[in-house]
């Protein structure tokens, strides 16, 4: 069995090691290949993650590489996490909405929308090296970002895709620890799209615990969790993730972020320091600095989901598919990220009741949102491209859409050649694509 | 035959009375009654509607009460254009949501929600007069703003109503004129919801004329109609209704109602002087001043659609009705603005392609806002208008939805008694429903 | 304005051309062209249809032709009305199923499959004719059964096509005939598939009376309608079409028609007879003995339908539909047979209840077996086929469909040349859809 | 942990507690509770029952007793295997349609139509019993015959209920013995509805094997498993259940019917010489000659789809479910036979493939009649029951069904109280549901 990381020069890599390493009774990896395109990044994260599988006896082979077509020959499972032009144009992302007094963020907004434009060409082509090279029936495991938007763009294109993100199992564990409970006793009724999702029920042994929740004192900590005022949690009667605060209080968010630090260059410092660290031969573990990476649980949520996927366990995820009538009100083309049952034939969505509408028509307006993006980062086509903008609740007006397209394109020319056709694209230099 | 108008000493109450008249051959109106709270103004207005009935030899009866009682009994449809407070309240849903840097309008936004709370009741509770006292199976025809809301209120309850708005008609008499065409041939391809809509094509004699009309230097005068760039029709493809540059341009309206003129103080105006001229025994016919009060086509549009309804002639027009599959993607019981054919079963719509998806996205979002809005005027809990402002595209902020609600509820205390409970509600002061 | 009439020939054909004399105020028809490939009955039945012409002063002129591109050439309305090898094949359709004990009938069971497979393909070259010669948007109009599926097969395939069968204006005038109210007054509940339908409700000025009448004593007229037992009237609260009888009582029609006279061999003489007549100089109307060739109304309705399609009058008319909704339960592409306002861009079904699951379930097995049927009359796939006849509720077993399959293609062979690749198909030869 | 077994008396019952002994590393069972109105036979079955579990040495306790709120007091899953009247009553099921040229089963047809109206009142009964008195969020397992149409009835009601049926674990496991493969690597694409449906690829490994059995001289087999000929499989390109040769065969099972032996009888022989060698001491096994009473493979799944609800361990099975979706074309309320992966939460439907036309129609047409049968059971409305009959597309005509329903009524007069209101039922005397 072999298993492939594409963005595999990612810091985060150890810790998706560590995760396959601590599951190798129930899902034997005989080879795992990281593939990235820069090689001393590669060389760097690939002798960590080698000391790592030495330390927990891991038994399967790791092997490195710069060529695509070898990382996915034969592979039954190919994880995709990277990031185009790196952190340097996250940091675009983050700052040039900013110059419209918009929101500057890499999955949400303005932000979003470029790194979908920039991403979803790039992924399409792995996935067609994945179709020809690795074996029938393979998937694909989705982190890069947006992933809602990716993984429809790899569905709509016929992959066997599933996306996966870190935020629903934080929650599920932080509130586990919250109730002193094993985290398989908690169940969230989590629902929505992703970065787009509300945590409706919080089921500890299949009874309801969020309305004692909302009640009591220790609504504190949901409050931090979600970032938005206590009021709105007890006013909507759940949790909103963490990226709808960008929805509820735009306004505060843009004028912190008109001085405040921006995360792409607090990552950029972080991994600078982690790759130093990496590069000691007597470093057999992850450091705890990786934490304040950001994805944390991410090596949790993809190792088991891997081997849902590939044992048929039948386990709980929390993931990223199409709709299909699991979400009523959406098409079914729609990818929403909702909890299913895995096992080899992909994600069976758990039966979900309605969202509420104030839910529901933000869900629906991303949506939207979501089809003209992946037709505009398809096509080139600008006046697509524009109706995204039109569609996406966080710019909506004709008079911000029309100069922030023509910003975003003059920033990201040189990843967008489908909008510059002639033009010769730079490498789509990878590198991680978990959030944070 | 016996058709009540309830808010009948409306100004525009003569243009509807002249209406019925041109019709008098198709439809045999024996008694048309007006009923308003405000029996000086009903007089005023019913003597000019009995010297152009005359002039016009209209052979029916024409009646004025402040009995809803009397009004409504016996008749075959029940025209309802009242507003709740009069301009006065206008006012307040234009002014007050400036303070929060929002948008002032009657239906669109904060005034349009706030307009919504107090004017639900109201009109609920004349529908069951009518469903008490009028003939069985009559038809309430709603001209009260906000239209989409109101008619949604009344299907919901299990009235048998239609809405109607003048957008649409305007629209399609403008262009025909500008084709130099009888009226009858231009067809629009008019869908959305109620004030939130856009013509996607214009059928002239079947053929759809827009792709050249956008194209072409004319292109200037559908620009002005939108109050949108023509950039932005081109970038749609189709031409937004009026109220859609609240949303597309918001921040530029909100700029500009900083410091202009209220249309409700300019309305009190022409009111005042349409009033003094109503008053001269010798005026009968409407004055030329009346197009100046907005609402141009409606006596066309109402009296026409009175006449599908009660002779089943099978009539084209453009009205507020149950989705019921009509748009893909809402629920059926949304209530969406479309062509029909209207026979004495009420409207048949007309086979609608599906929205495109930036408009679709918009149009689900404000279905959901129409959904809890409805709730909250109903019951007057204070958590369901929170989240009917957080579902408010042009509101959508926790920071803003909060304080701006205490506002609203403070403003119109004196209208809102189901948020209220035992406080004493001021009478249901009508008097006139067309925008404008 | 030109009307083609393929199928011209047929012996209905001066019940429709009155039609249109009838209505020449409202729909001015310039040209009338019989297409048939029988040229001597198209000059009896052309001759006589000029008599009438002139006799009703019907300023259009009539043409006949052999050739089907002049026939279309420029025409506004298509009506399509033949019958593939005439007379001859439609005794096999009845005759042929008895051999196994099964129904024989011309639209129902195994003799509408045989029927159906000989059909379609001749039906959809004439539509590509019309698509290519006719004015861009003619309408197809079609009487050739089995009307649903060809209409069906038509819509599939792209055209501008209504079904129109009339079985319901007949019950519609019967019934208004015995309440002695003008037919204007009295709207049927009519739902289901063509010869698969039930009257539901009968709306006398939009009160239903059919609870009163099945109650009654005059129920036995109805019985007689629909060829049931008054108590299956009373069981299901509705009058099933005639055409359901045969699947009500299928063993007593089966055994009935083990001994009885053939509908095709009456109609054979009755047409003989009625040519004869056609020949007389001094005939200038339809003579009496064309009503019991069948066809009641048919003028009536043909004649309204396409002055409704030409004119846009909005009028009220049961025509078989893309159902799109208006039968819930079928899917969006099923053609289905309700009440529907007709203007220039087609019908739009009248809202509908849904059927009643002992009606649904009928309906939907039999939309199941048109799919097939049309999917194998356009394949010549021997395997769809068998599909097609276990999916009739009137064949269903697998030990009747095999050899029935064999001998329909055995029979038919000369009219089925996608079953018979490289067999030269006998000419199309038309004449008359209208059943009876 | 308390399981309870309403209808424990059967002589299925000790291959049930085989199943659960087999099981008890996974689920550990406190007290298993057979319940039984013939406390003879409770003594014999109980008997064998607990040389079982001691051989096995199973740790938890086996009570038995004739009163329902002992049984179910504090369970956490209760199955529900009876008949109501016995085999008495199936003997009546397989011969009274006999008499009318109809086919005799006791789940399909009339015969089933009879059994479902004795049975579904019975069975809420006792389900209103487990909700007042189990464990809150208690599953009801229904075996009992009609499987669909009593799920369907359970759910309807508001209860936590799950259908089960062994056909499709039975082709699975023999399908799986064939290929020489472990059954975990078999998956059937099973679809439709209970008794009604068809496997239309068998998954090995992942990959579909079926073509390949179609195509092969083995196909004998797959012939013999569905009683139907080869030919129709290849046709199909699908495996019929059993169930269906009475639908694609009719005629040939009823004049085989007409001479051969009843099922009925030749269980009660079974029965009786089973039930004397239970009551021998020395028997701590279940005796090979339960393998003739049908129900092979009942204990492994009933057993292991307890353990999945009870330990949510996400295990595939097939089940008899709300549609909810899965299968396009049903309403969401249809009780569909589909595979799942269970948990606490209950059974998560697999994605499903549309139903071909001809397998979906039939599947359409026997909703309606499931339906209609249910609302017939619960109000004893004889009209209902009429139009449950023409809905089954065994019976549908009327001329049969009037006569027939008389003949049923007459028949099973003492267990259709509800069609006979003031008359004394008799007791619901339960024993066995699983076919055979």
């Amino acid at each position: 069995m072999k298993i492939a990381v594409v963005g595999g020069g990612s810091t985060y890599t150890p810790e998706l090691v560590e995760g396959f390493a601590r599951r190798s009774q129930v899902l034997a990896v005989d080879e795992l290949v990281l593939h990235d395109l820069d090689s001393d990044r590669l060389d760097l994260v690939g002798g960590l993650a080698r000391r790592i599988m030495a330390r927990q006896s891991f038994a399967g082979r790791l092997a490195t590489t710069t060529t695509l077509d070898d990382a996915v020959d034969g592979a039954e499972a190919v994880l995709v996490q990277l990031r185009v032009g790196g952190q340097r144009t996250r940091l675009v992302d983050e700052t040039l909405p900013g110059r419209f007094g918009l929101l500057g963020q890499e999955t949400t907004g303005p932000g979003g929308f470029a790194k979908a434009l920039r991403t979803v060409p790039v992924v399409l082509g792995i996935a067609d090296v994945v179709a020809k090279r690795a074996q029938p029936g393979a998937w694909i495991v989705d982190f890069t970002n947006p992933v809602g938007i990716v993984t429809r763009a790899l569905l709509d294109a016929g992959h066997r895709a599933v996306g996966l993100c870190n935020v629903a199992i934080g929650i599920q564990r932080r509130l586990a620890a919250g109730f002193g409970v094993d985290p398989g006793r908690v169940r969230l009724d989590h629902a929505g799209l992703n970065h787009l999702s509300w945590v409706r029920r919080v089921l500890v042994d299949g009874v309801d615990r969020l309305p004692e929740l909302l009640a009591s004192d220790e609504v504190g900590e949901l409050e931090a969790e979600a970032a938005v005022p206590v009021q709105l949690l007890r006013t909507l009667g759940a949790v909103p993730s963490y990226y709808l605060h960008y929805f509820y209080c735009t306004d505060r968010v843009v004028r912190a972020q008109a001085s405040g630090p921006r995360r792409a260059e607090e990552v950029l410092e972080i991994e600078r320091t982690l790759l130093q660290m990496y590069a000691d031969p007597a470093l057999d573990h992850k450091p705890a600095l990786l934490e304040q990476r950001g994805g944390a649980y991410y090596s949790e949520a993809a190792a088991a989901l891997v081997t849902s996927l590939l044992t048929g366990d039948g386990a709980h995820h929390y993931v990223d598919v199409r709709n299909d009538g699991t979400i009523a009100g959406l098409p079914d083309e729609a990818v929403v990220e909702v909890p299913a049952l895995v096992d080899r034939d992909g994600p069976h969505p758990v039966r979900t009741a309605p969202l509420a509408p104030e839910m529901l028509g933000l869900v629906q307006a991303v949506t939207g949102y979501e089809i003209l993006t992946i037709s505009a980062a398809l096509t080139g086509d600008r006046r697509v491209a524009l109706r995204a903008l039109l569609a996406n609740p966080l710019v909506r007006q004709w008079d911000l859409a029309e100069p922030l397209l023509d910003a975003i394109l003059d920033a990201d020319r040189a990843h967008l050649p489908r909008f510059f056709p002639g033009s010769q694209p730079e490498p789509a230099a990878t590198v991680e694509g978990v959030d944070g």
